[in-house]
This record gives structure tokens, sequence and C-alpha cells, in this order.
């Protein structure tokens, strides 16, 4: 199927196994800068409550056998496949109204997020199934009773519901944390633009990297879809805060207690510090980060900058700036490539537009830009939903209310002036929860004084300054690695941030019992459970020999002052408490001579290493070593040294195999606690 | 005020820094054994508007100005304070109808869970007011933008609606991480048992070791009170799924994305294992759990069973040593010290449980127990709400609905059969997400099994078999430091699970920006950040001179290949990475011989320490060592140690520092990474 002819088509959704056409002939969609039909969508006919189910049983077991780096290794090869088509989802991305800049955001910005899932997954998660949640909590004194939380994938099915503004990346963003988890998906993108997340659903379904019903597209309405979620299920939103608060309050959702995520309006607020006034670095990248957020994607971001707090003796100045920008950004038809902003994704959404610019005038004056007549340089003024850019004003920002309740989704911003740094704080809060501020600022003290200010009421706080300049991804990009969503008014919601977005689709459990049978259920030795002593150095085994719970208990040997004193003048650690007598005992914590903990450690390996080649290729590192117990000259020690985890790599000869180093004196007590960091081969030889 | 008074008392609200009694004389309170009127509640004519504001601008400035050490310290007082004060809430509790060790979960295990929060925040959070979550992330190629999330306490107030079979518990398990994190609260406990909150909160204002507003009372409805919660409020609800679905589809809930958690019904199963057959001590413990459960607060409880899922073969004998431990227990006036299961709350609760246990018997028959007369050992059995524990038997549980969908809130279990391991599994997941459920086996691949299947739907799960059958805390105890709460039916809820639950009450906010302005918000140094470079070693420093960022480049030292033979004769790791070039060389991660990861370390603290007596009092262990870099004969290390962290502690002389230490060889590469932690008098001398 050729998605690129001129004639426009049928959207189809990929449900149950397979590609349907609704049966209707369905709705059509218009290009945004020409006018002209892209797409039919419609989805009716289409059993819904046969979609969950086929996920749930179809995909999820087969999501679920894989481990984490299975899973991580097939987002890396669905990432790779899908850059290898760009292309084709640029030339289509057109239709929507973006530049190649804003097509940039959601399709590279999407599968770069899908490779950034890929490969954090590898570095930050083991190769299993279950994750494990914190320490090892012990219940009981004598330590026959334990407890450690683990993070199991869900066992239903993740519906997406997603916006027209990032066709690609609001999908991508969604699957590739939950796919990670182990849960399938079900994606909805918004109508209006869904003609370029089918085609790349088409791609990816074509590339057989996914196990059969992980990724499922409904084209069009969910239909009953959500009253079928069940308490397994997880539904996340991002949209308009109306159609949210209906998803949030749906029966089912409620009754089951349906996980569901919310990310909806967000007045976002741009700060300028008191320090940055014109003539300073900050002032001018204020200035260009503001015109940038008004016009990427023609304002259609949940990120972009609404509101600019800027001091007041600055704000003429700033207006001067902006204006001066805005008016050079050439607007028109995004196919052509000396447009810098493209029209709004329709019509109705012009229209929408123009009458939250209304709302705002209550509150404030147009400064710059003409929202009724906008002014291209290429396509057809009249077809497309071309809007200017539009800056208003609002003097007394402390009394006004639509400022900071009326979020017009589209190129508009309003400049509002402030005098103290507790002042611009309390604006910023007046947006009632966003997801995104910024604060251009290079005095560290304003920083701090905002950001913390900020942060209760924020997802993500930028700064900006002269040192980041270069380097900085900008105030309205959301990163894979860090925590996308904001409370109150944005939702309440939290995406992305890394494997933090993995463990939404995860249940908790804490698992309580005897170390023995914790160790059986987590895969890893908890203290006190049973070990195994076979007379073999555990060094000596491979990978596909050892087992957790295999222990060495090593020789012992006595730290004499010599040693000591002998390992200060070869080290040159010659710190007092291990040189003097009379010192030591005037250190609040020894009570005289004391090894150096480096000798500790040092002594440990000595008794606990075994020196011919065998498997155990080499100790890449330690773990929360502490120093429990101070060993003065005299002391014997010895090590119990008990395989804890063992991690195969999926793409390698070896793995990595935790060791739990407990080294005693001899009364027992525990002068060192630590974990040794090994790789071991796969198998011997 | 002497509460102890025979004449029953109009409970008092304490809101808004005062105690105000309702305008209307109330509903009474009757005790649950004897039917005499304990007390009468109403809440008529309170501001609730007022309420959550006196919270949020009395109290949560003032809490958020304590560290949480400070929070720590100032729980651990209250704990101390009323634990003092038991046996007065000891003595009201009996009009609850709880025997001794009832409340001995309600006064002690809350006071407790008070206790246990105190000593967790010290040891496991620094003494700061906001919180790191995760690590540095780089998000520039050149280092200069990077990223950190930080958790701040919501600037609002955490109102908690709570049940009425925990009147102590319930508050002091909820408040306890709410304080902690710098949130003030709101209790609203239900009306049947509020009495002995309303006691209990009457003390603790009395100790004046809150913040005023930090605890505010609500005995009777909370009235509009849930119209004016904003976006930066939380609420919790223990309770009815029915009540805490229409709190959760609230407006202002709703509208303004307050976060609320619920936890409500919840069918929980204990599963008895296939390798625990009568005879063994497994089939004995399971006998005396399941009874204990039912009869514990005489099955008032969230976790407690309800579904006792037993091998087939063993039934019988189950429901034998069930019937006859169940007939043994004493029931009566819980003031009787011989009595071993006292009333239900109320007359209608156990019109309640009667009703239910009719719903059930549509599946099930009675195999123990007659719900419609009631035998006591001391009491009037008209007059108390006493129920006889009540055993059923399902014997098709597979096919039967309502033994895994009606909670019967008394004393009130079903058997039901199973051949499988797989089918227990199943039948335990048809009570659609629980709160627990325990697993009685003394065989680890069952365990495995059956734990991992459960997982998904649980918020606990418990193992017990010989080994911890002294030690166990049980089936039916939340502990602090692990997550109460469950998926689907349960609520979806999460609460305790230790610095978990503090962290319910913090907003999650990534901050972005260059290093050193980034050091400057979060109050630790990050990777880039300015460096001070004084000229003095920063270990001559007190906590009062040190600053982040204070720098010590070392002077250098060559490893030889006699320091590597030294090393390894002297501490006996002859590794034969270390001593034979060949062996080395045909190590995947070696090109020849390479020096030891301790003498690595222990070199570097030859080049960084200050050997003289100062503020540096001891390095008590190392975190994240890793060695990137092999270090071969002839290379040449150089250290870069800065301060990262530091953390003063509120009741000693001293405090920790975090080191960032960086190894790096002649080429500038890094060789060893880690952070060096030391103890660090506040003062000089």
């Amino acid at each position: 199927m050729n998605v690129m002819a001129n004639r426009p088509r049928r959207l189809e959704s990929y449900v149950c196994g397979r590609w349907v056409a609704g049966a209707k002939d369905g709705v059509p969609l218009l290009d945004a800068a020409t006018g002209a039909p892209v797409a039919f969508i419609d989805s009716t006919g289409i059993d819904f409550k046969a979609v969950l189910a086929y996920g749930r049983e179809k995909a999820g077991p087969a999501l679920r056998r894989l481990s984490f780096h299975e899973r991580a290794a097939m987002l890396k090869a669905l990432g790779q496949a899908l850059m290898e088509r760009k292309e084709e989802f640029y030339a289509l991305s057109t239709a929507t109204g973006a530049t190649r800049a804003d097509s940039w955001i959601d399709i590279e910005g999407g599968i770069g997020t899908l490779l950034s899932y890929a490969s954090k997954g590898r570095r930050e998660l083991p190769n299993t199934r279950v994750l494990l949640d914190g320490e090892v909590e012990t219940l009981s004194k004598d330590g026959s009773f334990s407890a450690r939380h683990i993070l199991s994938p869900l066992q239903g099915v993740a519906v997406h519901i997603n916006a027209f503004n990032f066709p690609c990346w609001g999908m991508l963003e969604k699957i590739a944390p939950t796919l990670l988890a182990g849960v399938p998906t079900v994606v909805k993108p918004a109508s209006q633009t869904a003609y370029l997340t089918e085609l790349m659903v088409r791609r990816i379904v074509e590339t057989g990297i996914l196990p059969e019903g992980a990724l499922q597209l409904v084209c069009g309405s969910v239909g009953d879809l959500l009253d079928h979620v069940e308490g397994q299920d997880a539904v996340t939103f991002t949209g308009s805060a109306a159609t949210g608060r209906k998803l949030k309050t749906h029966r089912a959702i409620v009754d089951n207690s349906v996980r569901f995520t919310m990310e909806a309006d967000s007045l976002n607020a741009a700060v300028l510090g008191l320090d940055a006034a014109p003539g300073t670095e900050e002032f001018d990248l204020f200035v260009r980060e503001v015109a940038r957020e008004m016009t990427a994607k023609a304002g259609q971001k949940c990120t972009a900058i609404r509101r600019v707090i800027a001091p007041r003796s600055c704000s003429e100045a700033l207006i001067a700036g902006l204006r001066d920008r805005l008016g050079k950004t050439a607007i028109g038809n995004p196919a052509d490539e000396a447009v810098r902003m493209g029209p709004l994704a329709s019509l109705d959404q012009r229209e929408e537009v123009r009458a939250r610019i209304r709302d705002l005038s209550a509150d404030a004056e147009i400064v710059a830009g003409d929202p009724d007549n906008p002014s291209v340089v290429s396509g057809d003024a009249m077809a497309g939903a071309f809007l200017n850019p539009v800056l208003l004003y609002c003097d007394r920002p402390a009394a006004a209310r639509a400022v900071h309740d009326v979020e017009a989704f589209g190129p508009v911003s309003t400049v509002m002036p402030y005098d103290t740094a507790e002042e611009a704080v309390d604006l910023a809060r007046r947006g009632k929860g966003s997801l995104v501020a910024s604060v251009f600022t290079n005095d560290p003290g304003f920083a701090e004084e905002v950001v913390l200010g900020l942060a209760p009421f924020h997802g993500r706080v930028m700064i900006g300054n002269r040192a980041s300049a270069k380097s900085s991804t900008g105030h309205g990009s959301p990163l894979p690695v860090l925590v996308h969503g904001g409370p109150g008014r944005a939702g309440g919601g939290e995406e992305l941030g890394g494997m933090r977005g993995v463990k939404h689709y995860m249940q908790r459990t804490a698992v309580q019992g005897a170390p023995t049978l914790l160790s059986a259920v987590t895969g890893r030795w908890v203290p006190g459970a049973e070990v195994r002593l076979d007379g073999e150095h555990p060094f000596r085994k491979s990978l596909a020999e050892l087992r957790i719970g295999d222990q060495l208990v090593t020789a012992t040997r006595t730290v004499t002052l010599e040693d000591i004193e002998h390992f200060a003048h070869f080290t040159g650690d010659t710190f007092y408490a291990h040189m003097d007598e009379a010192a030591a005992k005037a250190n609040p914590f020894f009570d005289g001579r004391v090894a150096h903990g480096y000798l500790i450690v040092s002594f440990a390996a000595g008794l606990f290493v075994d020196p011919a080649p065998g498997p155990v290729l080499a100790n890449y590192g330690v773990d929360n070593l502490r120093f429990l117990t101070p060993v003065n000259p005299g002391d014997t020690l010895g090590v119990t040294l008990t395989c804890k985890e063992i991690n195969p790599r999926a793409n390698a000869e070896h793995g990595e195999v935790r060791w739990d180093c407990n080294v005693t004196n001899q009364h027992g007590a525990t002068v060192a606690q630590y974990d040794v960091l090994t790789m071991v081969a796969k198998t011997k030889g």
C-alpha cells in the first residue's frame, strides 16, 4: 500500500491481529495548510472488549516471558527500524501543519525516546523479569523473618489516549516505558493527525519486532472500550482537561481503581531573573526562548510558554525584543523550506485559539500580532489555519484571573511584570500547577529562591543562563530521562523520568517470609537464607554452575601494628588514627590506633580471592561499603563471601555477579560490610 | 477534663487552633458490648474552608521550616509521650469492642508506627528540607547542562478520612509519613469510634510537640470540606468502596487533580501449600493463623483472611481444625480478661455482616458457627453486637462469584479447595486485587510459583513456614516499613512502605540547568559545577567552614610493577591478572598485568588524606566504587576530591560529608570513581 498517494485514504485500526476499516465511510481529516482532505477516519464496528482481551491474553504472556534486557533490545531494534524510515514520516507530517523542525521533535524526538529507554533499560535494569525495589527489611531480631519489595508487570493492557499535536512522539513516549515494563498497549491517537500515527504503526507492525498484540491501534472513537477496563489495566490521557475529567470519572476506571494518568492544560511560565537586564546574555536568551516556544509547532505544545514573567523594569525592552523577533517569523505552508511557522492543526483549532485570545483580553492588551489577519509568506492564507503569533501584556497580573486560567493553545503568550522574586514565584503559582517553568538567571541566589519556590507546583523547572546557552535542550522539551507531568491543573500525572516511567506499569508488592523462601521468590540471596558450602571455591564456578547462596568462609588473618604501619608508609596514608595512639584515643570514634579501612578490604580480598585463572574475570567495583567496627592491632579478620545476585548479559559471554562480603573480627562482630561486584564467564574455559 | 467520667460526653473537633463542639447535640455513639452511650458526635457549624486554609497557612510554613531530622525528632517525642499515656487509651478502647490484644494493635501498633517513621526518617533521610531523587542526569556532551530530580513537600493539607476499626492506628499511620514530609493534616475519624481518636488528639495537642495547625481533627461530618480542596492538597480514604468512589469522583478532587489514595474492600486470601498436609508444621501454623485472623478485632480488619484456599485433600482436616479452634474462642465483653473476641463495633455492623453471610451462602455452606445465636462467656448477649465466628465452605470456587465478591466485615471466612498451584493462584486473583495474601508452604518451588503469581494482584504477600513460625508478624499486620494497599478492588492505594510513604506527600520535580546553578538549587555539588580551590586542604575545614564544591587536586603517583607485586604479597591477593602477563592478556578485560582495584583506592587515599588531627574524624565508608579503566604498571595516578554533600547531624558535634573521588591516569582517563564518606566535626578543636 502506498500511503503517500494523493487520494485521501480510509485509515484503518490495527486490532486483534489485523488491519480493519470502520464500518462507515468516516470523517475527513484536512491538511492544515491547504484544507485538502488527507484521510477519512472511522472505527465503527470494532469489538473493543475483544481488543482488550486480545492484548491481555495474546501479548501479555509473550511480553512477560522476555527479560528487561530482551525488551530493551526489542525497543532498540524498533527505534533503529523506524529511524531508517523517517523520511516517509516527515513527508506525511507536513499535512499536520508541522515544519521540518516541528516534525523533528515529533518523529526523531519520539524515536529517540524509544532508543533512550532501550539504552537506559539495559544499563539500569537487571536482566530479569521482576524488579527489586529498595533494600531487604529485617523484620525479626533473630533474622528469621524478612521482607523485600518487588515490582512485577501489570497483567492488563495500557490504553494510551493521545493528543493531536504529537502523533508520533505522543505514541512512542508512552509505549516505550510500557513495553519495557512488559505490558501490552492500545494506542488511540487524536483523530486530527491520526494518519501519521497510523502510518508509523503500519511500519512498526511490518517489522515484526514486537510480539503480536503488544501494540494495537484504534483510529477513530474508542467506543465502549473504557467500559471494559479492569484492575490490572492502565489508562493514560493527554489532551483537554474537560475530556480528561470525563475519562477519570468513567465508571469502570473508578470502580476497578484503574491506574489513570492525565496530562492536561498547563499555563507554563518563564521567569526572567532580576539580574537579567537588557544587555545581559540571559536577557537575549530569554527573548529567543520565548519567541521559539511561541512559534514552534505554532505554539501547540503542552509545554509552551504561556506566561512571561519579567522584571517590571525590563518589560518594555522585552516586549520590543519579542515583537521584533516574532515579526520576522516567516509563516506559511510548512512544505515551503523558508517557512518557520506553519498553520494550526485545523480551522476549528484556530477559532478556538481566537476565542481564548478574546478571553485573555479581559486582563491584557495585545502588544504584537493581529489574531484576525494572518500574514503568510507562502500557502493560501484563506484555506489554511494560519495565525500570527500574538503577544499580550497584563500590567496588573496579581489582580488578573484570565491570564492565569485560560490556555490559548497556539502562538500566544502574555507578558506580566513583577518586582520581587517572591512576586515572580507567586505569579507562576497562580497557574495552579504546570508541566514546566523556566527561570533565566545567572544569579545562584535568585535561582535557588525561585526554583525551590516553583518546584512544588511543577513537574520540571529549567534554569537558563549563559553557561548552558549552547547545550540547553530548552524550556519546551520533555526528555525521556526526566519526569514529564505536573500537579494540579496540569493533571497530576507523571510520565517518562527514565526507569520511573517503567514502574508506573508495574505493581509494587512487599514479600515477607523466612530468608530462604524470600530468596527463592526474589531470585536474590537474602541474609539469613540457606547457603551452599560444597567445598569448591565459588570463584571456580561459571555462571552455569554458580547459584545464589554459594558461600565461601575464608581462613583468618591477624592484623598487626606492623601491618598498619607498613600499609601507611606504602600507600602514604599516614592519618593520625593509624599512627598515633594518643591522638587516635582523642578521636570520638576510636579507642586507640586502628587499621585503615582500605587495609581491611585489601586483606579481605587477599583472603577470598582465588588466584588462578578461572570463570571470575574481574572485580569491577564495590557498593555500599561501610566500616562498622574499628579494627585494632591484634584483631583477627575473616571473610564470609556469599553469592547474592547473578545477572547474565544478553549479548556477551559473561555476566555480573554480586557478592555479599562480610568481614568479621575474632568476636564475630562485623567490621566491614559491602557488595563485591565481579564479571564472571558464562561457561568454563 | 476527665474524659473517663461515666457521663457520655459531647465530642469536640480541634480546628483552627481550638476545641469546638458542634452546633447541634449530636448523634449518640454506643458501647459495642453494653449498648450504653459513650459520647455524642456533631460537627455542625464548622467553617471547613477555614480549616483547610488554617492548615495551609499556619502549619505548612512552620513544618517546612523544620528539616527531616527535626520532624523525625518531633515524631519520636510524640510517640514517647503517647506511649506514657497508653493505659488511658486502652481503658477507653474497650468501648469499641476491642480486647486488650485488639487494642494493642490499634494503640501500640499506631504509636510504634510513629516511632518507626521517626527512626527511619533519621537514618534514611538527609538532614535537609528537600530530598534528592535518583542520580544526576547529564544532558549534554560537554557537561554544561545537567538535571536532577528533587522532592519538595506539597504546600497544601492532607485530609485523612479513616475507618472505624482502628481509631488510633488509622490516624497515626497516616499522619506519621505526612508530617515527616512536612505537610499538615486534617483527620476525620469514622464516627462510631471517634471518641478514642478524639482522646488521643487531646493528648497530642496537650504535649505541644507539633506546630500549631499540623494536626486538626473533625469529629462528625466533614460537611463541604472537600469542595475546598486544591491542587496542593491530598485526600486519603480508608473505608467502604461505595463511599470511596463518591469521594474519588468529587468535583474538586477531580478538577484540581488532588492526590487521592483509597484503601477499600479486600477479599484477602490465604493459601495452604500442596506440601502442607495435616501433620506438617505449616498445616498447624495455617489453622492457627486463619483462626486468629478471623477472630482478631472480631474480623473487622481490612487485612483479615476472607478466603481460605487449601488443597482439596486437606479441606476436611482443615475445616475440622478450624471448627475446633473457633469453637474454643471465648466471646464476650472485652473488659473481661478471659474474653478472646469482643463484639462487632455496633449492632448495625452486625446486621450488615449477617446480610453478607446470607449473600455468601449462595455459593457456600456454613460449616462452623451460627450467625444468629451468639454464645458469650460474659456480657449481655442481647445488648452487645456479638457474633460467633462463621466458617463457610465453597466446594466449586472456580464457578462461584459471591465468595470472591462479597466482603463480610466480621469473623467470617470461606474455605475453598484447589488441586494445582495454578488453580490456587487463579482463585486468589478472583478477588480482583487485594491488600494481602499469605502462602503457607515449606517448598521453595511452590513459594516461588504462587507468590510471583499473586504479586501483581497484591500489595503484600506473606510466606508462612516453620522457619519463621515464631518471628512472623502475621498475615494481618501492615508494617510501617512495608507498603500497605492493593490494586483493583482494594482501592489502588499505597500507604506506608517506609520512606516511600513520605514521598506520597511530596512533589517530584526535574530541575535542569548548568551544573553551578543546579548545585546552588539542590544544595549538592553536581559534576561540572564551580569548585573552590583556596589552597587549604578541605580536610582542614570544619563543617562550619566547608562548602560544597571545595576541592583538592592531589599530587600524582606512578604505580610500578614492584608496587603491584608488593601489594599482592602483602595482602595475599595474588590474582593472576596482577601477577602473570600472559594470563592477564588472555582475560577479555585486560591488555596485560593490572593493578589491584584495592591498590588504586589505597594509593588514592595516600594521595588525598591529610594526616594530622583535624576536623575530619573518620572514613566510615565508600559508595558506588567503579573501576573504569585498567591501571597498568607505569601508569601515574592523581585524585580530584570534591565536597559533594554536607549533612550535619542534629544531636552530635559532627556530621557526614560525602566527597566525590575521581582517580585519573596520566591520560586524564578516569580509572576509579566513587564517593568517600567521612565524619567531620562541626567546629575546629
